[in-house]
């Protein structure tokens, strides 16, 4: 099945925003095993829409859009299509509803703009938005399959995953694994598996790099679940031998969320301490949900004065060390581990730029301390990028000793 | 002028990479005064990229191609646009000097099919490359500019500054200027100022909402700067009567940076405590250089041991009102003031979800508490979305009760 990808946006055409709505639908589209020949672009505009729809119309067999289905006369996807396609627009009740609903759910005023996002083509089938106001189209026409998909992204994700996947899923399978790693490179990771990626057919190896992470992606097609499992998993093993220390997930989990388990699995309590990472450690844990089980407090130590009172660290520690240094790092992990009564408490200081940096500490530099009753040590990191990039990539590292240190210690 | 911009790519269409490069040049031609109308993506592939090319010249002015002028037999973009339009090509031998001198300088072999990237379509203007090896091509065919243009970022960004501009440069002015606002939903504002988008023709005023917020951009074209700024400024004013309220911003900031700027000013310390939002605020907050002239710390007390311990939040308190209640955020921004002895504390308590509302606290409701030594009180705030999306909206919600009060007192 030949697809393509229509987004609809003037915002798009300005490049105020990136078009990571193309990038999802490729991945997935990918993922289904249905190829993807074009990505457009238009603006909220009825005659250049409808240009571009008759291409599409032309030359793909499943045509995607994202965008235009908002309450707004800029957003027009919709009228244009069912215009094309000589369709009638009818009110579908039932969306009309969900949409009161929602607008009573939040107990906001709904203006009557809002009533056009529930008039929709006649004998479509409504795409359900379980998160915003919009509901989507799925429509067949000459054989074709034509969706229609709201613009913001989080609604989109989760109406294609929900409704759309088992509307245009081909007749054989397609499952993929994606082999999550930390502390390597892109580079150095290709060419340890070097052999692989060059031999690769069916599955299929691609790589991801992100912030400090590289996800390998093993997608396997074919007619038979168990067969395709069985080829997936001779190559989640060859790459196991190679890299088997920088893997921290074969489920696609997040860093914190693989820690978080063995921290809920060993029935274990921790504490974060912070000071270059600014929060950033206690808000990505907390982001997942039912972290209450597991976390019990960070603290955000900014000053000096802020980690004396509330770690108690020493000032001759201070002065004589510095805040950046093991030693700070491991006073503040024993501080919070002796006043919250965790299991497990850790550290981080450092220097996150864009200033700051010294010859002995230069930008980049993070010391993460960890501390239980039973020891308390320090780890010297060098991270490069910015400061977003630095205090992610710390963030990142904390999760990551941390469950390096669960998967040894045996209590 | 009339422009499009064709990325050629398999890797885009698989989602393997996001199309940054139609961003960067979205952005810069809008900078220019070019009007871009289609962006299109095509994969590796001389019979894909030909039909993409036929309708570019049929319906644009401008065409800027990036990718495909590597070594290798996939890069073909230069050889298609060459056949299409007739061009014979030839080797340019200063480009080839100049491969030959790259090579070189990093010691690194240079194989045959590097020969293949300095052979260009005869009479084009050649475009220098000032980081990598590939140069890139303009052409102008029927008064159609085509301009072509290396794939990788770095030597893509490089080559169209220094080379490109030039050549397409408009003779008039473009100035933008963006309006931030917060606490009002897109739907409602654009009614508010519905006259003005209406009626708009130079400059144009476009609306953009994102997570709680939406920004409202106004953008001029005419010859002369002051003209410009003049009739953007008459529009700010009109936007201003309506919408001051929701209003944070007229140059681009974001909400924390607003308020950082606030409490440098007013040399005010500040700290926040939090529960639902789990670090978000200190670490949105610490994103910006430099906080820790105003910001002294940061707690998260998830657990009520942690609320009573940290921040003497009292038992009775809990039991009586509960964790999410007015009472609970009052006592935490108190206990945080006088422990940390800043000048404004902030605090935060309330359901993220996905689970643990109820029929008094559904998930969404967070309390903002508030202390100075002059008074302490908290707001009530419902917000919609999932987890993250409560999270997010409650920590910018905290940022702008925080402008909010600094602007009213006089201290």
């Amino acid at each position: 099945m030949k697809a393509e990808i229509i987004c609809v946006g003037t915002e798009l055409l300005l490049g105020n925003i990136v078009n990571a709505n193309a990038q999802f639908l490729s991945q997935r589209l990918a993922d289904l095993g249905i190829d993807v020949y074009y990505h457009s672009v238009v603006g909220d505009n009825a005659e250049r829409l409808k240009e571009v729809t008759k291409i599409a119309l032309d030359r793909s067999e499943l045509i995607i859009y994202t965008g235009g289905l908002g309450p707004t006369n800029d957003d027009l996807t919709k009228e244009v299509i069912s215009n094309i396609l000589g369709l009638e627009m009818k009110l579908d009740n039932i969306s009309l509803e969900r949409i009161k609903k929602c607008f009573k759910k939040y107990d906001k005023n709904m203006t009557e703009n809002n009533i056009k996002q529930a008039i929709l083509p006649k004998d479509c089938i409504v795409l359900k938005n379980d998160i915003g106001t919009a509901p989507g189209v799925f429509l067949t026409y000459n054989e074709k399959k034509i969706v229609l998909l709201p613009g913001p992204p989080k609604e989109m994700h989760a109406m294609f995953n929900n409704y759309v996947v088992p509307l245009i899923k081909q007749k054989y399978i397609i499952k993929s694994k994606t082999i999550k790693t930390i502390d390597i490179g892109e580079s150095q990771l290709e060419d340890l598996i070097k052999d692989l990626i060059e031999n690769q057919t069916n599955p299929t190896i691609a790589t991801y790099a992100k912030e400090g992470q590289v996800d390998i992606r093993i997608t396997g097609k074919g007619q038979y679940e168990e067969e395709i499992d069985k080829s997936i998993n001779k190559i989640v093993e060859k790459i196991d031998k190679v890299l088997k220390d920088y893997i921290y997930s074969y489920d696609n989990e997040t860093i914190e969320e693989v820690f978080y388990n063995l921290l809920k699995e060993k029935n274990m309590k921790v504490a974060f301490c912070e000071s270059c990472t600014g929060g950033l450690v206690s808000s990505r844990f907390t982001k997942i949900p039912g972290t209450s089980l597991v976390f019990d407090r960070g603290i955000v130590t900014y000053s000096n004065n802020a980690k004396i009172n509330e770690l108690y660290v020493k000032k001759e520690t201070l002065n004589l060390y510095s805040a950046v240094s093991s030693e700070t790092a491991i006073e503040m992990a024993n501080g919070l581990l002796s006043k919250s009564g965790v299991d497990i408490a850790f550290s981080t200081t450092g220097i996150a730029g864009p200033s700051g940096g010294t010859k002995n500490t230069p930008i980049g530099t993070v010391f993460i301390g960890i501390a239980t009753k039973h020891e308390s040590f320090s780890i010297e990191c060098h991270f490069d990028g910015d400061r977003e990039s630095i205090q992610y990539k710390a963030a990142s590292k904390v999760f990551n000793e941390g469950r390096k240190y669960l998967l040894k210690i045996n209590h």
